[in-house]
């Protein structure tokens, strides 16, 4: 068996690993701990009392072992080279699930774990095609895999009604396959991660400039099953935005959608695509907008003296259309924890308040004339320039938040993110709504908890709500987050918000489906999964209730 | 029976009309006749020569009988009420097709003509429900009516396996429903007009601005089921890019779709509907993205050397963005034509080449800044600045013409456009394919023709083209024109463009939609057909193979 001849002793890997740590969040070099004045804040503020005992090593994590029966690792084989597959414990182990808090928490159990069945590397559409077959001919289920990075149970290793569940890693889709430099258009494979996609653009003195907070481990195909927006929205548009083909295979045929930059014929089936989480096909290359590097970048951060009025100012920011890359908004609560944490905002203009982040790209005539126009606009919106230093320091540190997170979970903390979004006009009663629903939510069970507040992404009609949340672990601190997000996610739909602006489905939006799109909604996504997965092997138990 | 009472002695309509003339586009008021050198220049150029004999009046016009029963029409006025019911011929008549060069060849035939077998004017959803419901039990089709202004075959009475078809015209959907100043959106009626729904916003200090060429008739509701998109799109976008959310009745239910301004919730069902051509459901309103009415407008009118040279200026405009609200293109025949014709744009400057017309709006200070943003741009480029009158006149003449369409038709020429669109880097190949296969398709009768194009919307990574041609009407134009758009068409799918990128599916680009989508493509569009519309009601014939 590919299995067992390739898993080496001790649980060696046989096929590459994933880029993140397969119990926290992406390199562990990069974890930080907390500072001793931070713990007893903690303590002090959340009552937050540090956890008894270790996190497990790897070697201590007990799998349920593999459902895959000979016959199917060498009909896996026979597909993709009996190098590309595995049923070891060390390959099955990074591809178990994605990096939500109940993701980690789970990791740090000592009771058998759940895992995929079995991992497979293809490295053509014709394998991923024949490999649909012979899962759809043995009853496996297909989970679509790239960085790992999903926080809604987006990977999950579901069986449904199945025998089994094969861990699909697109990491060997990883290369540029087409560059257009006239049109600005790049083909990349779905393997390709954030990085590396900037990396081969830069050869050719291209940009994608999508920049989500699990840039450094997701990759493009990802980006794309999950409509994933980037911190630079404002600038280069959502992914989705930035989507002009894809590629996808599915169970009943392979799919190339979208013919020219825009089109009437019919409706528009890249966008069944985007956003499909892997339960319709597998995607497995993208066309990309793409724009040259940025000559020059400025920044400039903003204090306003509270949330409503810097909303206020961001609305105007993006109905004018001055053209920032970056705008953002942290809340009251946010401003003074980042404060109190980061240290960096000293001076005596900051005193309290709301911290706006702003950067501007462009030749240095662009970027110097959007920078110009918005600040006209936010200092006429009641704004208070504070320099370029924090929004320098906003960037230099804009992917680490999940490092700390990994942090205040092994100090004990309860700490998790969710997100969602809404009309400028509806923007402050869904705030409030949120967080009185997460404040009740975690208070119940005894605790105080902190709820901290930004916008992260602005559009002319709306904007969107990310939430970070930061509590005491009560004794099953996975019930306690279960909890707090269902009543949390009724709030969001009953008070007109997404329930998801930019984190995807997967399994934990799923019961809010309905709310989202309606019954004949749901109707609709089961036919088109019908037609194209008539087997239902691809990603049960995700996006689709 | 309903439509014995109401239709009125000498056929008089029982129900209000559609806003176009029966036999020709638009407001017979406003048609052209053409000058004595213009009937020259078509005779000794394109050997056009007059046609025998007069134009049919309405009443000479004989339409193939209704097909619904008595106890059809009670059914149907019991749900709408008698007086939004009709069979007259005078109500069927101007509801029994669209605009295209065949569907006015086809009105001046004497032979018995089709026509809807009825038409029904409902007042509410709950009332398109109750049709649908009728209509799926009597087997009887229906078609969504908005302005009658499709040139794809989008409205004909096609019955399919049906016993017969009914014209649903949503004119009593004609409200604004709502308006968020503070998030900058409205909600309109699928049956407000172009011009009415400038008017309702204007009210309150907005404006939508998608002003395609139908605007004076065309509805909402059609805007967003056939992917329009306005002169004025490189400012305000598609009407597709300005649709926030839309209400959907189907035989299976009613839609709510669009919950926020950004959503990561699974597929965008939007985008499912948008370009449906009524096939899927009747849309009923429209959440759209508004702005404030632009307090300045600058023109101003460029003239490139050569189409390439232009072509480049327009795609470093928009790459870079720079911010017009209109932005186009005439390729040289087409600004020597335009020249001839309007005898507008004198002066020594203009010495052939290609026109470019450009168009800034916002406060003074916005559009001042776009204009010299662009400005600097297009003298980079090798513009030659040409002032604001040219600009000016076509704006002035910009929904005319169709008129001079109706009079070159009367005059014995042949007149029809097409577009398409495709990747910058394709452009070029995909212009000389198209005209190359009209030039030949129609000098293969014997007769001369012209092609003029314009680049007419542009994109960061691709165009759109319009073609018009010009021609000499043979004994048979319908054929004549059949076998020139099938060549055509070929040649667009062959060359890389979109079959269609504003004009929408229909009956008439049905047969390419294998070539657009793939075989799985329309696999897809079947099944969800048959999940909405299990009766297959809706509009048999148009959008799906």
């Amino acid at each position: 068996m590919a299995s067992e001849t390739q898993a080496g002793p001790g649980g060696a890997p046989a096929l590459p690993l994933p880029p993140m740590a397969w119990d926290a969040w992406g390199d562990p070099a990069l974890a930080k701990p907390l500072s001793d004045d931070i713990r007893g804040l903690l303590a002090a503020a959340l009552g937050v009392s540090p956890l008894d005992g270790d996190r497990p090593t790897a070697a201590e994590i007990r799998l349920r072992p593999s459902a895959l029966t000979g016959e199917d690792v060498a009909a896996l084989a026979a597909v993709v080279g009996p190098e590309h597959v595995s049923t070891a414990d060390a390959d099955r182990l990074p591809r178990s699930g994605g990096k939500s808090t109940p993701d980690l928490l789970r990791r740090r159990s000592r009771e058998p774990q759940d895992a995929p069945d079995g991992v497979v590397l293809p490295g053509s559409e014709e394998e991923i095609a024949a490999l649909l077959a012979v899962c759809a001919e043995r009853r496996i289920a297909v989970v679509p895999f790239g960085g790992g990075t999903s926080v809604v149970g987006g990977v999950d290793p579901v069986r449904g009604a199945l025998a089994a569940v094969l861990s699909l890693d697109l990491r060997r889709f990883d290369r540029l396959l087409a560059l257009d430099a006239v049109s600005g258009e790049a083909v990349l494979g779905a393997g390709v991660t954030g990085p590396r996609a900037e990396e081969l653009l830069a050869e050719h003195g291209f940009e994608l400039g999508h920049y989500p907070q699990s840039f450094r481990f997701a990759t493009v195909g990802g980006f794309a099953a999950t409509r994933s927006s980037g911190q630079d929205s404002a600038g280069h548009g959502r992914f989705d935005e930035m989507v002009r083909g894809l590629r996808v295979v599915t169970p009943a045929g392979t799919l190339d959608l979208g013919r020219a930059p825009a089109s009437a014929a019919g409706p528009d089936l890249r966008e069944l695509f985007l956003g499909s989480e892997g339960v319709f096909g597998v995607i497995t290359a993208v066309r990309l907008r793409v724009h040259p590097v940025p000559a020059v970048k400025i920044h400039e951060a903003w204090s306003f003296p509270d949330f409503a009025t810097g909303a206020a100012a961001l609305r105007e920011v993006e109905q004018q259309g001055t053209g920032p890359t970056v705008i953002r908004l942290s809340d009251e609560a946010e401003t003074a924890v980042n404060l109190a944490m980061t240290e960096r905002i000293g001076g005596e203009q900051v005193t309290g308040g709301c911290l706006a982040v702003t950067v501007f790209e462009g030749t240095k005539e662009q970027a110097e004339a959007r920078h110009e126009r918005t600040r006209a606009v936010l200092l006429a919106a009641g704004g208070t320039p504070l320099g370029a230093e924090p929004a320098r320091a906003w960037e230099h540190g804009r992917f680490n938040a999940p490092y700390l997170r990994d942090a205040l979970l092994d100090a004990g903390a309860l700490c998790e993110t969710l997100e969602t979004a809404t009309d400028w006009a509806n923007l402050g009663r869904l705030k409030d709504a949120v967080a009185a629903s997460l404040q009740s939510a975690l208070t119940a069970g005894g605790s105080s908890s902190l709820v901290l507040c930004h916008i992260s992404h602005v559009y002319p009609t709306g904007a969107s709500l990310y939430f970070t949340v930061l509590g005491a672990q009560q004794d099953d601190p996975i019930a306690q987050w279960d909890a707090a997000k269902r009543a949390v996610s009724d709030a969001i739909v009953g008070n007109g918000g997404t329930i998801t602006h930019h984190h995807a489905v997967g399994t934990d939006h799923r019961p809010w489906m309905d709310a989202e799109i309606g019954d004949l909604g749901v109707r609709i996504l089961r036919a088109v999964k019908e037609t194209l997965d008539p087997a239902g092997i691809l990603n049960p138990g995700k996006l689709i209730p």
